[in-house]
């Protein structure tokens, strides 16, 4: 594996008022920088306002951590990209308590790897 | 599809002095913007100097842009995410041009769509 490994971590039925809330999104991301371990070196965030989402994200000295919210349809996408393998986080219970989630989706992608690269896929259940 | 739409680019068989080079990175990501009409709200960018690569992202109004470069292998990875549906670029063809890549696997993923999501891959050919 060259290029490290990338999760993509898609949230439903998330309550909208979380989704606009740019402080409880941006607590969020903090708490998967501690977790994670990961370290920042550079952010950038946007809060559209009114009915629209917020949008952040995070260079790493690791690589990246982006979220888009959309109150609108319910819905959350993080991306977490690290150039250095490390355990999953518990995706669905986090995005459950600073969200609302009631369901996540996560992929792991392998990146840089061979040309065609593994895809794996899983659900988390509802609350 | 409620959460858009990302492209997974990883590029191979790059010249590792490109990628090395900020400037370069910056002109690739500079002309990915411009040909597909993306509007930057905010960025980050570092090089890790010496033999390392070069990092850098885009917070667009349409979502984000990254690139992570490892000379040491001579693979790029980009992330486009895009949260309107809009045509492929030709990434062949750009990073080629711009960083020597032989080889180019692009995959396209729906965001927030169905919990399960459709995933394609395709690998362009060797110059």
């Amino acid at each position: 594996m060259n290029g490290g490994i990338e999760w993509i971590i898609d949230a439903f039925d998330c309550r909208p008022a979380a989704l606009r809330d740019g402080q409880a999104v941006t607590e969020l991301m903090l708490r998967v920088i501690r977790d994670a371990d990961l370290h920042v070196i550079g952010q950038a965030e946007h809060v559209f306002g009114g009915a629209g989402g917020v949008t952040a994200m995070y260079l790493l000295a690791e690589s990246h951590l982006t979220i888009h919210t959309f109150p609108e349809s319910g819905v959350a996408t993080i991306n977490l990209y690290c150039c250095r393998p490390r355990p999953a986080l518990p995706w669905q219970e986090l995005l459950s308590r600073s969200l609302g989630a009631r369901t996540t989706h996560v992929r792991e992608l392998q990146r840089g790897g061979a040309a065609l690269v593994e895809v794996s896929g899983s659900v988390a259940g509802s609350r």
